[in-house]
């Protein structure tokens, strides 16, 4: 047996590559899918086609992973316990995180600790001790922030932390996010396939990264499909529809109107459309909208409903999810990381009627 | 001194009459303020009138609340932490709940675990089971529920368990809600105040318990106010800004129109001041709208501005914690509590300009 299995050894390379047994994160990249549909097909769980599940489950095979070393390996969650810190008092983009992660701990039998630091250092110091003084086994950050954050602090040394929807100032810390330039570049992308040529962009305060991001995804999408960037079409300003509603007027008031409108959030692609609609401009017939958030709330209710595109929150969620329940295992993970937006046609792009 | 005390005894007398040491919740009963104000008094925190602040130290003094009771009898506490169950996955009734609940409990050195049960059963028991695994000292479950639901099984036997937005079947239980009828009676006594005559009102469907109480306060505020109920002003449907728009559209096409709307949630409103201003009616001139909620994503973006009734969603999350902390301190609470709404006036009811 020994003398004739070099092919078993052959696909064990990949696994011994990563500095340890492969993993779920290893079977994901090799079977070029998401580390949340793998957890899927290997759990039996969730909606996937017959394709995707059996494409996870040869890879997971062929290099040699075993679904129980994470579980084994989870004997060094002492308290099975983690903590979340979040500092989203709004909670409309991390309530979706944090379900996702507590879903996917909970099918490992760990707990998840709630705090809400508020964007209060000292508070979150104090949550932070309390969690430590509870020995939990990881912890995960989660925010809505204009920028990096500081890292936690050295208390915390040597305990796995997720940075999810928010990203430390650290090299050697793991930052998850959805990929602001991937979204934009699929905004302006589908806007540009549809045939339109004058693409504006009205987008939130530029001292939010995601707004920079944003920015140079809808200019890379611009460049790609020939078209220029009309002097006065790129349009920061602040997160709400009042702002939406100004800008669509102001545009519009203009000799060179544009055809289409790329939106920072979907409450400044609902100002842009109610405006619009007001002063008797067909949407998506004159101008095609597209918003960012996917926020049902919103773009459900705007008319003509709105496309969108969707950050993939509870992917991050359970990815986080994930990563943490690696690092409890003993992988060490670090970088940033950007997970792919998804494009969610409705009319206000492509519709008959609307308007 | 023994024979001189009578004052002293004759000011312990209430604590005696509640079968033990006065709590926090004795104070704020007879300063007449919230258990959250009687808090914040205590604890030197947050913000308020020193009026009020002496007020509450008095009362404490003359009753002989002593502030560590409540931390000597948390040695019942043992693990220090509790649980929430939430199967509100949209989150937003929940969030400010949740959050407030846990700063309450974190000024007690008590940590929240929390979990996602989306309203399955089989989830819910899972979850259960695991709390009861870590030896929680308490939980509280909270829902965006229709109506009431089951109790929190046999498993739970003894535990201390607290109801929020949520409210069980089972009279042994403790629930705190929001006052409903209460809010509407607000709502239409604000419009009956402005002097309007002809008060419609659109809300949600009316398997929501939450729908049959605004509606028998609107019945009763319209009584109150010596007002009819116009045949077809009562217009139940979903809670959603379509259903708005098409309600206040059918009504302005009738003879007798209503001078005021009052609507089940601020979607609904929206859409009614979105249909009203496109078919040339003034609001709040020719019509008044007020919403409930008070959401301000969507009060504040209406046009003009929505007057909305207020659940205080905070402070019944700050409550929940204040009676779970004595629930596990020994005191055995029960019933279903209503605490009052407040009403927020924007350009909706008595602005200016608007429409």
């Amino acid at each position: 047996m020994q003398d004739s299995d070099p092919p078993v050894v052959e696909t064990r390379v990949p696994g011994a590559a990563f500095g340890g047994a492969p993993t779920i994160r290893d079977v994901a990249r090799i079977a070029n899918v998401s580390i949340g549909t793998a957890s899927k097909a290997l759990n039996a769980g969730g909606r996937l086609s017959q394709e995707t599940r059996e494409k996870v489950l040869r890879v997971a095979r062929e290099i040699g992973y075993r679904p129980n070393d994470l579980a084994q390996s989870l004997h060094r969650a002492k308290s099975r316990t983690i903590g979340i810190i979040s500092n989203d008092s709004f909670g409309r983009f991390t309530f979706p995180i944090v379900e996702a992660l507590e879903n996917r701990l909970a099918e490992e039998g760990i707990a998840v600790f709630m705090c809400n630091a508020t964007d209060d250092p000292a508070r979150e110091r104090q949550h932070l001790d309390q969690l430590l003084g509870k020995r939990i086994d990881g912890l995960v950050v989660t925010a809505r922030r204009a920028d990096k954050r500081p890292p936690i602090g050295p208390l915390a040394h040597g305990l796995p932390v997720v940075y999810v929807f928010s990203q430390a100032d650290d090299p050697a810390a793991l930052s998850l996010l959805p990929d602001d330039v991937g979204g934009a570049v699929l905004a302006v992308g589908h806007l540009s396939a549809l045939g339109r040529k004058r693409i504006a962009h009205i987008t939130g305060p530029e001292h939010f990264e995601a707004v920079r991001l944003r920015r140079q995804g809808y200019r890379s999408a611009l460049s790609r499909a020939g078209l220029a960037e009309v002097d006065g079409f790129y349009r920061p300003g602040v997160w709400s529809e009042a702002w939406g509603r100004e800008v669509a007027a102001e545009l519009f008031a203009r000799r060179e109107k544009p055809d289409a409108i790329f939106c920072g959030n979907d409450q400044i692609a609902r100002g842009a459309a109610d405006a619009l609609r007001e002063m008797g401009v067909a949407v998506p017939g004159d101008v095609a909208i597209v918003g960012f958030d996917n926020w049902d709330v919103m773009a459900l209710a705007t008319r003509p409903p709105l496309t969108s595109i969707d950050m993939n929150l509870k992917a991050l969620g359970r990815e986080a999810g994930d990563s943490l329940l690696e690092m409890i295992a003993g992988r060490k993970l670090s970088g940033v990381e950007r997970r792919p937006c998804s494009l969610v046609v409705r009319a206000s792009s492509v519709g008959g009627g609307g308007g």
